[in-house]
């Protein structure tokens, strides 16, 4: 494999240069102002990603999955009743992940391919008149299936049921790449990792809560400790961390806000819109069809596409890799075999974007897809040369 | 604070530039081979580092204190008693961390700069004709109190006894710098961390799993999942994880083991003994004590100096950082104010360590301490010169 | 400008990772038998890369021009005779550069696009019967005009006139990308630098000399110092340099020795002829034609494309720069405006090449070429995918 | 030999992690604005180093000895006649680089530990009625002695003798470590390197050119090219060089001087003169005496140390290298195994000096000489103790 090409994996993302050069850092005292002193920016850097005044920041050293697992047990007691929905291979694992931890979670189940049923929802929460549920789990972007769901429905459904739930948020592949408002759309628990959005390593666990979040951690009865909340944020008073802190990631993290916003948030969700609308230009110019059912759902971080019948979507990933050396990702659980999938979030180009299509066809055609070679390349070629430079109005579809 | 001279810390270490480079990686596909190729020496070379044949190796992203939930977790249900002694903070911590996930801990309390009481445990053991007792946790090297304590003894006080619990062993600060033997010991759960005697910076939490451990696993009704070893397990048979792996630190962890074997083990020991040994003759020069109690428990890690009657060792701490930029490490817990700190561990030089102890004296003169400029360093020169070079007997109290 | 995206330029290359890593060490003396045991699998390595066995190789720290100046300085003196054919920018470039040491230069003068004119070379060599002219120089690669001339004629031109001259090659942008061979073809003095088939930042000059070119040393009286032979080669007895040596670039040559051995130099011309193919397919579909005038001229490392009349080339190369981020060469000299020039020498792979076709693209049709989006794309696609993975039969056209 | 010790040699330096940071980049475009933009304040910030606003600022990619060539070839001519003392090995050096490319040089031998004499050089000039001396060579500071010159003292014989000689003046190991004042001076060529007062690797000979100087440019005719001030300048005025430019090290001089500049150039050069200070305390304390002959000669970079006598210096640099890992310099020429060298100059701390301090003890005491271990640390605490943090008037001696 080689490491010359980039890599079109849904996360980690293809890493800038300068991000590297942040982390590469020699040991510095983790009790000494120097990392508190970079610590505190940190902090504050992806409240405003993330769009939140009124919300504190977590960082710990572990991954998104470790972060679910931070605002699950905060907040939540074994035995709660959780509503989720399961429409792709992320919001499955975060529903085992409450099982494990003894929650009773309600599953709306949904086509792999949709976003979530903000309908369903809020007929459950209507429904739950004893406010037995806890906890509304919501998956911004699903990974699995390049679907993006609208959390600002999901809070109306919450609204209209007058229902005091806390809204879970999985933003571990939107955050930093397309918008998220998490004050403005009541998210109670925000997560997400350093190796999407924030274009590092994997390595943090990065989680907003808000203030009612907050106080339901003062009741929740799960077993917690390194992922205490608690401890974090009398450590955070401080300047440290109740432990061995990651020095170099968190170091990584201011710079990657900084490079966010040296570009305008409304920029890099623009670049994403406009990186992923080529790529769907080209899926289409293929005859082809994304996982996702709808264009309001489209990702800009992921696409999932949807191989002709009767062929097999992993031997597109093994072959890219093992011929091209380009990486690309398989499908998961239901979809497996069925999709492949094309990372484009982070840091990522409309150049390099279309070494990846030309690859893809190249590999469509050694597997006797029927996919003319160039085709996709061509749109998206012809879509991005209108568009590069061009100052795009984000929509609220764009974004 | 400057970052030339070296760290003095007890962890994270000055990393080595080859380590450096180890972990500026681009990113690669975590689900290629690529990764599998680079992980299956990772984990089998800290097999060789741990002494185990036996046993199983798992690395998560996190941190040791990570490190200590997993081997608890794992092996352990709500309500399960367990024996440890507290001698030093994070002795303490652990306990701490026991009562959380809600085990019934049975605390030795012993004074700090003592090491494990391994008669105390053998008594309590034989008291415990029952069996109750699932667990006996030791920390190997109290990194507070630069204690190491004898891991044979309490195995051997466990078999005098005949009981079954499970031997849990933090090894945060002692594991590839001062020896450690998993098999011989009969050591069922074994944590470490990245950032000490490996060298890297935080991020990794280092589980061996000995067979017995194993088969606890499958009763253990603890809640986890982030850390789960099934999971870990079954991922690892097909080369990978269940969420995405550290993988820049796991290309160090396969350099550092490299790197420490190239040394050879033994000398690694025999190197640690040494500096250690020549701080310790500069304490001895300055006519101050070591908290340990005892030459057997002298930690070639770590050093814990006590401070004289009346004067604040935390001040040593902060003057050193502000005046020469120098870092060292506080007392902490019981001994906070009455102790400071030098870490010797890692990459770490005699000519290194001069540096580190010309600078306590600068900070001890400028404080008042009664300690002549210059008279640990002579005493500590003396010893460097005369035994650098030369090939050391490893003896049981040097490793 | 994006660093995201590879660059096309001919030199300096994309650096490998691996190289990037190579060359971050931190200082270490220079007097050292560390560095000692560095340079000399330096030396080594660069006489196997240009196929020496005779030859000595001294590596400067300065560029190829300073390459170009040693290798004559070293072995001529004011007012000796040398003869040289002018055929594009960097051929030109060297005739100016002994016309100011003080050479009498006889230049043939050849079309922009042609190779070296063995024939009018064994003329005026014949014609020379007192065997005044004491050098012929020779430019491998013109990277001016992408043409690659036959090394192997000019040395029988100058077998068949039976003329004692010296022969200097220009390899900078050959050496290490095309196959170079130093005794096969009697090159006296063989000029490269780090910047092209080695793969690394530009500092290096690096010169082969023959056993003829060190006895003409002797007897050279042009000035010099900085580049003085003699001070070097008897440095190099002690393992070191007569001044600071360039270490890191130094150690980044030992890897990219090491790198161009594992891929076997077989399969590094190959690949790139295979790249640089693509790339001719490309252009032969767009309708136009290289600079270079005949297949066997063709270099591997650098395509001179020339763009239809009335259309300037230089646009091509800003506006690819500022609109896509991505780095063309500009035509120089004679073919100022008339050409663009894509590099793909050194660290280059059969998808990257297609992000830079697919960006010529984009940029040629917002100039208003006559060339249709996708068509190079399609064509190099067809012959990557056919090719790619194939074990090539290095034909002499071929390498 | 470790790579963990800090180098006591007298350049290249340690480097600063910002700056091993500042030049681990990818390749970009040197004809691109993203080079223009970066290599302008590079010269602009040399300027201010070196303290001129009339003169220019020229950067080959090559060492100290580049420079010096550089400065000579491009303002002189073969058969002129240049003054020169030689007091030390550069300075020899320099004599031989000038007889080399055809310069007539009347030398002033003066002892070696002796500075400039500049009474000797008012004589001289005075003689020189019919001004057939074009230049005056001074090196600011003997690396090979660690003595500094002053340089104001041999502008005040030319002015004296109202000789209308060009004055060069070697800064190479003065330069951005001691205060150095071009235009104050009237120093017409200044020359120095990258891996010295920059910190930086080798691989930049860096002049200054006074606009006297670039009048003579135009009639001097030695031979150059590679290092020809009129390319280079007009290049500049297109923001780039005549051939490919060493693009890493420019954006890591540009680096260089925001860091000297943020702790400011007096500080900087205060720091050195503590620093050396500190080790000239030990010296004493050692009952051992400097090469330079007088406290006003000392230089803030290197000191080179008398060693008693019948024993060799040059043992305690291989003892050093072998048994502890510590660079420290030999004596060189006349001076050869008579004195040993420690290099304090660049990035540098109070607190790694002291380990270098502490290490040369060491050394001495295996060596028998007469040197109680410890004697020279306590008098370099004692001095760094009362100094660190101290505001200094950075009298004329100290600067």
């Amino acid at each position: 494999m080689s490491t010359q090409n980039p890599v079109f994996i849904p996360g980690p993302t293809n890493i800038p240069d300068r991000l590297r050069r942040a982390i590469d850092v020699p040991t510095i005292d983790h009790r000494s102002s120097l990392f508190a002193e970079a610590f505190r920016p940190a902090v504050d850097g992806v409240k405003r990603i993330l769009k939140t005044r009124t919300g504190e920041v977590i960082i710990f050293p572990a991954t998104g999955t470790g972060g679910w697992e931070a605002a699950i047990t905060n907040t939540l007691s074994p035995g709660d009743k959780v509503l989720a929905a399961r429409h792709g291979m992320f919001s499955h694992r975060w529903i085992d992940l409450c099982t494990r931890h003894g929650l009773d979670v309600e599953v709306i189940e949904a086509d792999w391919g949709e976003g979530l049923p903000a309908d369903r929802f809020e007929a459950a929460l209507t429904a739950d008149t004893g406010h037995r549920i806890k906890a509304v789990l919501a998956t911004h972007n699903e990974t699995a299936t390049g679907v993006r769901s609208d959390i600002a429905a999901v809070r109306k459904a919450l609204d209209a049921a007058r229902h005091p739930a806390l809204l879970y948020v999985d933003g571990v592949s939107s955050i930093a790449s397309m918008d998220f408002r998490m004050d403005e759309w009541g998210v109670d628990l925000a997560v997400t990792g350093s190796q999407k959005g924030f274009m590092l390593p994997a390595g943090l666990a990065i989680i907003g809560i808000s203030p009612k979040a907050q106080a339901a951690m003062e009741k929740a009865r799960c077993a917690r400790c390194f992922f205490d909340f608690r401890d974090m944020l009398s450590s955070y008073q401080r300047g440290g961390y109740p432990y061995t802190p990651p020095i170099n990631l968190i170091f990584g993290l201011v710079e990657s806000v900084k490079m966010l916003e040296q570009e305008g948030l409304p920029n890099v969700f623009a670049r994403h819109f406009r990186i992923a609308e080529g790529i769907r230009k080209a899926v289409e110019a293929w005859g082809l069809t994304l996982c996702a059912r709808d264009p309001r759902l489209y990702s800009n971080t992921v696409s999932a596409i949807v191989v002709p019948s009767g062929l097999d979507g992993t031997k597109v990933v093994t072959h890219a890799a093992e011929k091209f050396g380009v990486a690309f990702g398989v499908g998961l659980g239901e979809v497996a075999g069925k999709v492949f999938r094309i990372g484009h979030l982070g840091s990522m180009t409309d150049v390099m974007a279309l070494s990846g299509i030309a690859t893809a066809e190249m590999v469509m055609a050694d597997l006797d897809f029927p996919v003319p070679l160039g085709s996709g390349v061509r749109a998206a070629q012809d879509y991005y040369r209108a568009t590069n430079g061009v100052a795009h109005r984000v929509t609220s579809k764009a974004a």
